[in-house]
């Protein structure tokens, strides 16, 4: 059985403590553990602020890049080893699987392929050179400086390549070590990964470090100029939050957490029509992709009261086609939820839920006598109102049909009842329900995914995250924000103003020629 | 005797509780008090959130920014009547008051004019339009909307009217309704100021609110659209930023808080130089400007160690001609500190100082019998490395000489030791020097400000916050960032991703003309 282990100072090293079990979730079969303790962070801390950091940064911009652009394709060279780690310690189907490990080697690209066209240097102009005062000669600039600090990343369970390879990448590209931690559940994926980055020798040593533990104790030693970023729980997230030397010494704090995403039909989309289409596809992709553990899945299906039975009928049908199973066994479109802990989560979550609603499809009995199955499950809420529906994330393949009037001004305070999410979906062709649903959710939604007949065949899903466009959303979603391409680099970095004479600043820090 | 009021819910209300008095800090005059009660923040908020905030996302940007515009004009009509209050319940000279005023109605014009420009809507597009996939089909736009929440501002005492104007420009433009605190030692200015604003009719009711006490209370009921900005001391921003409440449900804070800001003479600068006469003039005027109560005061000056006899014969020369007085005099240049709390404050601080520093000049012994009066003071560290040195705000007219062996590295290392600071100077015509510096340095810089030859007569001082750059820092100085354009807007609002049909995003959300 394997103990995975941490790489610390250069070295990989054992864990210590009381070890956590890794099961196989189709077959509950023990595949290792991992244990908490034996690391040393002040150490840790050291040898990415003293040696990873300084390597990295006396690298510029389009040097990272390089580096980034080759781990990227480290990784797909090992894309056929990581799918089968991943169908095994994650329960992840193969299209499961593909979807993080390309996330992962995708976004490490793009990345790449920005960090090449940023300027051969140390710093990044920031917007245009801008006159003072009436004096032409009294200048500013405004720039980003990589911060000589350390990032500490603490990655969820669902997506262990591609939470690890978006966080690394934006860090990286910003001159910022890191140390990355596995969510546990899916920790022998990341710890693959990590070792094949380590191996990989493209990193500076020092600038990638890796805990299959805990790092709760990294968070006390942090500074001024280190930065966490964390995606997971609501619940975690505010602890993180209200960590007392984060709060003392404004260390940067990044947070993705809970979001009960909203998807909104229009009133105007006709059965049949390639907007409809989209709507029911997309939602069965949501819904059973990953067995429902994506924080930006569909949790909230508002549909027009007249439309109700027509799309429960629907989606019913299509859910019922998605083949659930060990992701090992390829005619399989669903696997299990990630682990025991999960199940339970998933089965009082939907518990909670069924008190105000009914259950169309599913529900909490259990699918087969081993693994941690659950079936895709469809519930009608018995009033649109019920606090619940809008609070509570039921991380599994499970999703409410909220009837609604069919007005943009109902649809946007249904939505809104979310209190922050990281993404909604809008299907409709009539511009100006678009519009005003738009506007009205724009304030508490990270991202608006808009489906027309034009995007029919030429989208991305909502649930996928781009690189190109940020991911994170306020309130209840963590007030986070990352990614949406060089916005991606400001937790790691510090923005400065620069004032003095136009020659000086603007031919040193800002975008003029030196002519 | 005044009791400063409250605005409220369209009404001035009186506060109740313990009063605190409001001294003249020139004579030690009772003015008025302040009573920390009274004030119902739940419907205070509501009234902000149902009528101030809707009526205000009512008028698009450049309406807004008209708004601004006329209050700045007003501001500006009640000029010299705000001027003798200033010097009054300030302490301030007639150059301290006209900053600060000045500054106010200032920046509220910047605003109007940005705003002017803005977009004649309710979004505000960020950054062009992007290819998300293959496809030129599937597009996305990052837009800004107006967070449909109250912005609670607490104001520091030193800046009554610039700090307030400041704040308000930016919520108000943004589309958030503000309720304004008061620095409870300039309070009467500040309450002055408020009268002004709510007579004017400029504002749409309940778009700005004042209190003259206390906003404690309204923290514990912010939620997830809602933003506090906090100037003021490190600790109290540290509390502000550990609030439960504002932990849980994911409220912005940002915060502006101390700052050690070092300046710094490069060893290139020669006797006579103009760029060796602005770091003396740019010294004086910040020790002595509102009596050093200036956030962005200059606190540790860096001199090679072969120049410090002459900088410091130059500096005690011009900072003994600065006459000390009552500001109402016409011919006093410094005033006393703010109240009896800030003397005795500046007073224990330059004790701290002085256990590992000389006097050269000043010091804490009692300049007069009555008023709460400090003479410039100049020290000269006797160890570069004590920690209290690069830790310590002493806020008032007090600077420590701190030698160096005028290399960049050196600057450097000693600069950053102030753990985050709002702006650093550095005087020097030495390209590398000025280069090595201003890069070292600005990752833990909010402003750098760059004094040479050129900028002679041509430039603001470095302690001036200029509303076209960002003021703020990491760190220490609360890591917030206020201000620097359509930045200062960002606290305000929601940057969102929109993704789909090209047609209907760049056109409704992005630059895209509906050609």
């Amino acid at each position: 059985m394997t103990s995975l282990q941490n790489y610390v100072g250069g070295r990989w090293l054992a864990g210590s403590g009381d070890p956590k079990t890794l099961h196989e979730p189709a077959t509950e079969a023990v595949l290792g553990d991992v244990r908490p303790g034996g690391i040393d962070f002040v150490a840790m801390l050291e040898h990415a602020r003293k040696v990873g950091g300084p390597a990295l940064r006396a690298l510029t911009f389009p040097q990272r890049a390089e580096r980034l652009k080759a781990l990227a394709a480290k990784l797909h060279d090992h894309r056929d080893e990581l799918i089968e780690i991943a169908a095994k310690n994650g329960g992840n189907t193969r299209g499961d699987a593909k979807f993080d490990l390309d996330g992962a080697s995708g976004t490490l690209a793009y990345y790449a392929g920005l960090g090449a066209a940023m300027p051969a240097g140390f710093h990044l102009p920031d917007g245009e050179g801008i006159q003072l005062t009436r004096s032409p000669r009294f200048h500013g600039q405004h720039v980003w400086t990589s911060r000589p600090g350390v990032a500490v990343h603490i990655n969820a369970f669902n997506f262990p390549a591609w939470g690890m390879g978006e966080k690394m990448a934006c860090a990286l590209l910003a001159g910022v070590p890191v140390i990355e931690k596995a969510g546990t559940a899916s920790a022998l994926l990341a710890h693959r990964l990590a070792q094949i980055v380590v191996e990989s020798g493209l990193l500076p040593e020092g600038s990638f470090q890796f805990v299959a533990g805990s790092v709760s104790g990294a968070l006390d030693l942090l500074g001024p100029m280190d930065a966490v970023a964390f995606t997971g729980s609501a619940a975690t997230g505010a602890l993180i939050r209200g960590n007392k030397n984060l709060i003392a010494r404004n260390v940067r704090v990044n947070i993705e957490a809970d979001s009960i995403n909203p998807a909104v039909l229009g009133p105007d989309v006709e059965s049949g029509s390639d907007t409809f289409e989209q709507f029911l596809a997309n939602l069965t992709i949501d819904m059973t992709q990953k067995a429902g553990q994506k924080c930006t899945a569909v949790r909230r299906i508002l549909v027009p009261t007249a439309r109700l039975a027509e799309v429960q009928e629907e989606l019913i049908e299509r859910l019922r086609a998605v083949k659930l199973g060990n992701p090992l066994d390829n005619d399989v479109r669903m696997g299990p939820v990630a682990s025991a802990e999960q199940l339970r989560d998933v089965r009082q979550g939907m518990e909670r839920l069924q008190a105000v609603a009914s259950t169309l499809l599913g529900g909490t009995a259990a699918v087969q006598a081993k693994g941690y199955f659950v079936a895709p499950t469809l519930l009608l809420a018995k009033d649109a109102e019920a606090p619940v529906l809008h609070e509570l994330e039921v991380f599994g393949p499970c999703a409410t049909l909220v009837p609604y009037d069919g007005s943009a001004a109902r649809a946007v305070g249904l939505c809104n009842r979310g209190g922050g999410g990281l993404v909604a979906s809008v299907y409709s062709d009539d511009r100006e329900f678009v519009e005003s649903t738009v506007l009205g959710i724009a304030p508490w939604h990270g991202r608006i995914w808009l489906g027309s007949e034009k995007t029919m065949n030429q989208a991305t899903s909502p649930g996928a995250v781009l690189p190109a466009t940020i991911h994170g959303g306020p309130g209840r979603a963590g007030g986070g924000e990352e990614l949406g391409g060089l916005r991606g680099l400001a937790p790691y970095m510090q923005r400065t103003a620069i004032q003095g004479d136009r020659a000086v600043v603007g031919r040193t820090f800002g975008n003029e020629s030196a002519g």
